[in-house]
């Protein structure tokens, strides 16, 4: 703002000077670029907000602050590290097409707003995990997952993909906004350390597979919304400027993808199960999301609500089949959101790409490059994620005590409680004091499933 | 992001290369204005986010799940009937000055950009009504109305007022961003609707006019804060263009009048009532926002502060005088803040308008023309509503069972509850086993009023 | 909106016409700058709904709507008053360097963006003191305090620095974006208020520092998430220009700086209180923002991290000795956060500037000027901010009854209260009924602090 001065000054010269230089086009090209980027930053960093009202709300209130407090360290963690390191990995000169061997401390990197916009984008990948470890994993364990996540896995899978000489990249590999270098890669961290981790206390138990209500889904649908909202960043971002053709089509395949996602979980969830159900829609909005990432600037707007629709219906029945089939734990869905989808997402280039899609040039030589990374990137982030957490898992357990579970994290990790309704709680007993009509019936009518 | 070596590539070009061809200044200009619609779009969107809010927030715990997914529902049914045919019939050819007539599957459009922006818009006008009938519509009824408005009802009114040949624009009716177009659309709808479903069960029981408080004031008022934020979107970005001139003034009145509206409707709410009523306030907010909608790009910044001080009046009178004197129960009072408010802006203009109105140009031919614009959509939308609403109860109630409505639409629709605070109600029990300082007196201070 | 066919025409001559004048260069560099400046104001703007979600969230459920409404006036009065004083009085002609005189209801101001992101600075002032006076202050009360704030007190510090003739100004005391400006300003308000005010009923009672933990801390973090959203918007929107080189670099310290303090804060809690305390790490968040605000920039991205590492540790050693030492009642840790780290923050450049900096050019010059506009801030605001509440407590209390405060503002200024959740109650008195598994072992788990 101590520049106001010379701003007005300058805005004088623009209207009175004749003698004032004109800006160069460059230069304004550079600046409407800027504005664009930023913009979209601001969005992806948005996102925490949501992933974190997502998995906090889809979740028991007793874990709230754990999960709340995950989030807030994975992307300071990741700003902090992917700053002093993770850059380098991922858009440094490459060595072997594998791994980026300069650019630490941002050493001799000039575009500061594009390694803003990749700081935002790192966390994800990250943040993903958390909602799949949610309500039993020791704190000082997740860090440690994250630190090598976002300071080394995820970076060389962005090296293979978004650097110009990873290897996948040369093989003509399109992920255009990261189906699979942040959301597989961040769903295949997450089931890695849920095989370690093991299912929650009941979830499980007597052979039955019990469901485990979130505690606040306004708050989480809220945050659904506002991960809806940062996708057009996320997408419209990776075009990396203000690109009056490109960007719209981005938006609006993300949008139409989306709808046709929630459109399709929604009725599918309502064919299969007798209801609408809203915690498998709001997936279904993320699933909508994960599945058009990679493919939102090649893929057409018809062709982005089939991609959703599919992806809606994928995420119910990849739900259903990890819970109730493989039982594996995931309280929020995240790794059938971002695995399943991310998959998906990858391989739909494959299929509806306008430019290289089965549908559209008869050819499955895209489908089968899109495969290869799928796969490799699988591989890739079993085996690291595996084999650290196996060696942290050496010196102690990642999960907490049964006790801890039991009592929630929040009480555990932070020793303190995310909700305090007393008052409320007390305006209630004045209530029943008083007795109120039609409570009977109402209590009648609630469906015994709640009761146990 | 595959973009991105190609993106550098551009940048070494533009600092190096002598032989590399400047940017035009057109192709800048087309850069620049995308990036101000697109903000616009987003924030827009977002919108949808604070609808949800406040229509679950100002409503009841149990009916919370259905609330959020009628929102979702709304947005993505619009987006996609907005591409397939809305926009056609909106933006299309103008058959007769009545409809469009092509652009369907947005065939031949080439702005997209523009498609993204009026796609954001188009489920403002069907979400307003979700608000009204909440806590007693079926689903399936709602979904019904929301195609016939964002596909046939909204575009046909948007094509009379926004299509350049539509036979209002033509006869000189003025709505900048929409308060008839959008809000009063959606108003007239929501009342239509409501007077086919009737008030809640208790609503008016025994003649008495009783309150139904909502079940989360914060988030609802959190929701009035992100509705507050898009509407410089929805305002601002009908610009459809980066105009430094033009854009700060419609952000200016935008944020002035609604300023006014919330000071009026708080300061009148504690003449009227002797409190500040924390819901008539926040609705004030909104009343003042879809006052200052149709004439924000020409009313004065002192012109809108006035302008909004009347809506914030317009609405405590409004809402009190629906619910009553009229018996007409609409839980979140839209039909007050979108149909009485948007009336109002829509004459506002008549009178405050620089360019032709009354106490500028002591003509009230402005007015007259705002009048007829009015008159016009109250009768379209009330027509048409009502007659595909009536023909829907031919074949089926709209409305819920009332065992079903007692026990809430979120058990009835998606079988599930909004909350889960067994934990904190646990703390609780241990709280009262172990009794507590100053307990007694704080519930022996709730007003009574609060206990029936 | 009604100017759509014109952009169609426009993009039409764009493409076609070759008589078409293209537009200038300086005036497609007024419209990115106008496009970031607003993009900057928006989000400025939505950190007021941060404000309140923290606010309430961190403070007792009985008295939310009253700190949500409190947060809704000041943003509202702070508008219309910098429309009408303000404004002149913080950029108006300068009165020997100490206030503006001219430019009263805009009169004669041309650049109505620059007052937009301006007006949405005011609030963020005044409402500072609103989280230190909560749960106790009444209402009328605070809005008088709001009223000489954004009215007066605030904007004439905002010349002494903003404006190019103030006396600061000509020191080179440097704020870019506001630490001293915005943030000591609004912290020195809020102690001198907190001191005629008093503690909270119960917090210093028998000797014993009490701790009366907030109700909802999941929407207090979702406020510190749009905080730090709108705070790129704060201290990058004051760049005033969509500058490519010192815009990233500018947003790039407020994400490091912010993610050094989470970190710092949340070990620093670990440290002292054996746990990663959520409060205090949220609010460390807040630290590392307020932290940076003056130097973003012209502090490293490097040094960012180091002052924001400072600022979280600074932060819970304030709050800790605020309450436990002074047994100062700030409900949200305002003045640690705004007040402590505002006077770091702005003492900060003298150490960390790359242009000035003891560290980098081994001259205390400049961390003495930025001393003595500390000193001159905090004398100002406390002289004004203490004898206007000297005054006003002439006439009558500022604090509402005990009575009230017992039962919650809500009651007492607005007659409601912000939650009402009988149907998931009913949920629970059911699972009551019925019995739960593990329920005694959990209620067993819970600590006993909780119950006292």
């Amino acid at each position: 703002m101590v520049k106001k001065t010379a701003f007005l000054f300058f805005l004088a010269l623009l209207i009175s000077s004749p003698v004032y230089a004109a800006p160069s086009t460059e230069s304004l090209q550079l600046s409407v670029d800027l504005v664009w980027v930023m913009l979209a930053a601001f969005l992806v960093f948005f996102m925490h907000a949501g992933f974190a009202m997502v998995e906090s709300g889809f979740t028991r209130a007793k874990n709230s602050l754990n999960i709340i407090m995950k989030n807030f360290i994975t992307i300071s963690v990741a700003a902090i590290l992917f700053f002093l390191v993770g850059y380098g990995i991922m858009f440094g000169t490459s060595a072997g097409s594998f791994i980026g061997a300069d650019g630490f401390f941002l050493n001799g990197v000039g575009d500061i707003g594009f390694f803003v916009f990749q700081a935002m984008f790192v966390a994800t990948c990250a943040t993903i995990i958390s909602g799949a470890v949610a309500e039993r994993m020791k704190l000082g364990s997740y860090i440690l997952i994250v630190i090598v996540m976002t300071a080394f896995i995820y970076p060389v899978v962005g090296h293979w993909i978004w650097q110009g000489d990873g290897w996948l990249t040369t093989l003509g590999f399109s992920d255009f906004a990261g189906s699979t270098v942040v959301h597989l890669t961040g769903a295949v961290g997450a089931l890695t350390v849920v095989l370690f981790l093991g299912a929650r206390k009941g979830k499980y138990s007597g052979g039955k597979v019990n469901v485990i209500p979130g505690h606040n889904i306004p708050i989480g649908a809220l945050g659904v919304f506002i991960l809806w909202l940062g996708w057009f960043g996320f997408n419209g971002g990776s075009t990396l400027a203000a690109d009056p053709s490109l960007v719209p089509m981005v938006v609006g395949t993300t949008l139409l993808s989306t709808a046709g996602a929630l459109i399709s979980s929604a009725a599918y969830s309502k064919l299969r199960f007798k209801r609408v159900d809203a915690s498998l829609s709001l997936n279904g909005v993320l699933a909508g999301l994960v599945g058009i990432t990679a493919g939102c600037a090649e893929i057409s707007l018809g062709g982005s609500i089939i991609v959703g629709l599919i992806s809606g219906v994928l995420l119910v029945e990849g739900i259903t089949f990890l819970d109730t089939k493989l039982k594996i734990d995931d309280p929020v869905g995240a790794i059938s959101v971002h695995g399943i989808c991310g998959i998906w997402g990858t391989l739909a280039i494959g299929f509806f790409s306008v430019d290289t899609g089965l549908f559209y040039g008869n050819s499955a030589e895209q489908l089968g490059i899109q495969a290869i990374g799928v796969a490799a990137v699988i591989a890739w982030t079993a085996l690291t994620v595996g084999g650290f957490t196996f060696i942290i898992t050496r010196f102690s357990s990642i999960r907490v005590s049964e006790e801890e579970e039991v009592s929630g994290l929040d009480f555990s990790e932070h020793g303190s409680s995310a909700y305090e309704f007393k008052d409320t709680l007390l305006i209630k007993e004045s209530i029943s004091k008083n007795g109120e009509l039609g409570l009977a019936d109402r209590l009648n009518s609630l469906p015994e499933s709640k009761t146990s």
